[in-house]
């Protein structure tokens, strides 16, 4: 390919809305075209990488024996109402009507596809396991589009669907699939991939991981226990805590306490520490705005997603109102209305002599302790792990927290889906079941900006070999002096002659503006051509990266180049 | 891959909704699953099948310098408004709103998303002519799906856009793209693929062309003159007649026809040829119910498409109402109601002494002469070409009609995207200037499926080694004999570790109905082992479409394997 007509800018500024660096530098690269929010087109650089990534996803699922298979992105919402998420699922998913009239959806993941085309085919329990995927366009309704291709609303996604007639079959799948994307990852070149456990969300299921990609500006936060090697995503992290247990039980007494709303004043003014506190977070349903109050170890927060989870129902802060009986800043466990519901979580098991609210202005109560003076409770883990916290796993105080991108995620879905559509096969026995299934995603155009987030310098983006739009770019700084043009013609020719992938920068400009080009399109071989060169019968050959700089005899160029190229790839060739 | 394990079920009756075989033996082979109307999820052998398709495609479009990229399925219905396709294009277009409200489209075609690809970023003339092209998920909502693939309402499409500047360049271009299809189809095994010309539709621009593969399901008919090699289809073909003048003008006479309303009871009545009639064919537009008049020979027919382009209106059939004042089986030229839109068509040029209706209930005009009793007229045409009509060409009576599905189209389109949507370019002395496009497409899974239907038995599908889903299947005859189990999978593994793609059918189930699914999987070489072949130390290969049969001696079984499916893909290296 030649620079002159790759279509595409390449610029020096970054538009204003990109706050993330490889958004910034696949703008400045010509790399991709804002269209609509949450919307790129992607120009030919772009489209060669994730058509690499696409490649290796590919061949990591057929060395699992997935069968590659294709199913509609306009689906009908029959489907969708058999499993019951064409109302569960909400304004994420777009849906229109066709000319007929009749609902249809845009595809934003295909569980129901998936077993509408498995059912009725897959009878027998001989036919199992097998695993099905596609590398197809969906498209998310996302509220908050961020950085460039890493969060958008149309995308392209590897989806695979994997069913099983027992759970321990799924398990051993899962674990196949968990060292496929393992590989897969590495191929592509990421460096800082792990797998943690997850939060399964709408999916359904139980277990499931998460893929990150670690990087400062992740959106998903992430506990690391760096003694036992435990990983999970915040939202799926079990928050454990020790509480001192004192050994007298104090009285009950309610104590004045004027003004004192917040943790941090009601600690001060009672000269108590925060870990004695017994904390209230409310929160309302969306269903039904019914409160929910959540009891919270003074020193820890509430996760949301955890305690939605626990609810099984959509949540908001809570307004609360002078009718609901709740007085803010002085809730507590006792007297309190009884139309809300009451959490407690796991951090307030244990708790002797609290400090709660008392539910009266001005008013808390002090020498709490729940089982005494509240009753017996179900204690429910909804708080959120933080830095130096209790490793669930191993039991030390060293959880570390991290940030990271999600690059894929794989899930144990058990018969959420064939039982409400009704799949069923066979047995041995002659016995109608259920099959179990497992699914597994990966976003291609967001493991390609995530790379470029992790692989880049000021200058543009620093594609690792596998995935790299092209292998060589031969750079033509004289396009007026004749063994120059000869010399950087000939490599073009000859390099793409022998199977290498070579950009050619045959434009008339300037070396500073070239040079400035080949950063931004991160070309990891580049091959600079010029009289200075040409005079000393070489070529001036550098990585991207840095890591190989040398001159090499025009004679044996091709040869030299070639090797290179083929033993950068190897290195990813697991 | 094991028969055992794949996906789809292979079955003898064809459904009932499958007129065409294609379609049916694509049903019955596990190829497709019917998800809603003109919509299917792929099984493996056809994601197989079309992906070969894609790479096919891919690299004779790479061939010819063209970019890959990918542009959104879903489209802000901003960038149709500014071509104004989002009025023009009516429920053939898929609408939605996002959550925000925004109005969006689904993308069935991409001249606009192309155009806003290359606009701001093409901007000198030194960066002409380039060509991007994508290969991607399309949604067109097609009232009359049928065939299966052959016309559906969600397809893979390859789209290429290329910019120019100036028509020269493009015609250029527009050959090269010509050769490009046609090294695409027959390198797909495609034997019956014939370039015509053709209307350009909604698409605008004057120079097109369709691709056609001749069949009698097809749903386009052809007119192709097999003395000069001029082909068209019907919509573009030009219907040339001579008529026969008299050599004395009869005077205009009003005629009593009783009861004489069509075109045969006329000519029967007054024993005239029908060719001496000037039949009246009557519409009404779309927008404002507005009648419009055809006149023609009476012996010829109305093509409603060169109507409707010549009008650049939407038409239908009309409904004749008693105050339209136009008197039904008895219109003609003169004394038609005002109101109506009046259009000759070129047949009628030299009629002398015809018949025509008399717009009076019972009555027709005889020796009527149009320019002589009716006055000056542009001649339009828009009748339907027929078998045996004079070729616009070289002019010899040899027409033939012959009917084709469309599997790819080529369009000059000029500067209706580039003007409507202000792309603009410098030219050399520094002035803007609207570069000139053409766009050219191809139906993925429509290519298959036509390929099917032109290369089957009443077994199944023959697929060309170049897209088969597999190049081998081995038959494993009897699982419970040590030796055919041993050879069989030696062959499989053997013959995959050699690079040849191979279906492995390891099922214990009769020879009959192996045989059978081994024929709806249409794979181009069957391997045979059985214990008859065994006991002679060799195995049973023949070829699907019977061309080849022959014992080879297991020893070399996989070496000759392997040559003579390197041999049957030679084929299509073209």
């Amino acid at each position: 390919m030649k620079v002159s007509k790759l279509l595409g800018e390449r610029f020096k500024e970054a538009p204003k809305d990109c706050s993330i660096e490889s958004h910034a530098l696949m703008m400045r690269g010509g790399y991709m075209k804002y269209l609509s929010n949450g919307s790129y087109s992607l120009f030919m650089p772009a489209k060669r990488i994730t058509r690499k990534i696409e490649n290796i996803i590919r061949e990591e699922m057929d060395r699992i024996d997935g069968q590659e298979v294709l199913m509609p992105v306009v689906m009908p919402a029959t489907i969708w109402e058999e499993s019951g998420r064409y109302t569960s699922i909400g304004s994420e998913m777009a849906r229109l009507k066709d000319r007929s009239g009749n609902n249809m959806v845009l595809g934003m993941t295909h569980e129901e596809a998936a077993v509408h085309l498995a059912r009725d085919t897959a009878k027998s329990y001989a036919d199992f396991p097998f695993m099905i995927y596609q590398i197809q366009t969906k498209f998310r309704d996302e509220p908050r589009c961020r950085g460039g291709l890493i969060r958008v609303r149309e995308f392209t996604m590897k989806d695979a669907y994997s069913f099983h007639t027992s759970q321990e079959d799924l398990e051993q799948y899962y674990d196949l699939c968990y060292t496929a994307y393992e590989r897969i990852f590495a191929r592509a070149g990421a460096k800082n991939v792990i797998g943690v456990k997850s939060d399964s969300g709408m999916m359904g299921g139980k277990v499931s991981h998460e893929f990150m990609l670690l990087t400062e500006i992740g959106e998903d936060t992430l506990a690391i226990c760096p003694e036992c090697g435990y990983k999970a995503n915040m939202e799926a992290a079990e928050c454990v805590v020790e509480n001192e247990t004192a050994v007298e039980l104090a009285p009950l007494t309610k104590v004045h306490t004027p003004d004192a709303k917040t943790i941090e004043e009601v600690a001060k003014y009672l000269s108590v520490n925060d870990k004695n506190l017994c904390k209230a977070v409310v929160y309302q349903q969306n269903k039904d705005d019914k409160y929910v109050v959540v009891f919270v170890r003074g020193d820890l927060e509430v996760n949301e997603t955890k305690l939605r989870n626990y609810l099984k129902e959509e949540i908001h802060p809570a307004f609360i109102t002078e009718e609901s009986g709740i007085v803010e800043g002085f809730i507590g466990p006792m007297n309190l209305p009884k139309h809300a519901k009451v959490i407690f979580d796991a951090s307030t098991k244990g708790l002797t002599n609290a400090v709660c609210g008392a539910n009266e202005v001005d008013y808390h109560y002090a020498g709490f302790n729940i089982e005494r003076d509240y009753g017996k409770v179900d204690y429910v883990d909804v708080a959120k792990i933080y830095e130096g916290a209790i490793c669930p796993v191993c039991g030390k105080p060293v959880i570390s927290i991290s940030r990271g991108i999600e690059v894929g995620n794989i899930f144990q879905l058990g018969t959420k889906y064939t039982e409400s559509m009704d799949m069923t096969y066979l047995d041995a026995d002659g016995v109608a079941k259920h099959p179990i299934m497992g699914c597994y995603g990966i976003g291609v155009g967001r493991l390609a900006a995530s790379i470029c987030q992790e692989s880049h310098d000021k200058y543009g983006p620093i594609w690792p070999m596998s995935i790299a739009p092209w292998q060589v770019e031969v750079c033509n700084l004289r396009r007026d002096n004749d063994k120059v043009n000869e010399t950087a013609d000939m490599l073009y020719a000859e390099l793409t002659k022998a199977g290498v992938e070579v950009l050619y920068d045959d434009r008339d400009i300037r070396p500073g503006a070239m040079f400035a080009d080949a950063d931004l399109l991160g070309v990891p071989v580049r091959v600079v051509v010029s009289p200075k060169t040409c005079d000393r019968d070489v070529v001036e050959v550098s990585f991207r990266d840095k890591s190989f700089k040398a001159d090499i005899a025009i004679g044996s160029a091709v040869e030299e180049i070639a090797k290179l190229v083929k033993a950068e790839l190897a290195k990813y060739d697991i």
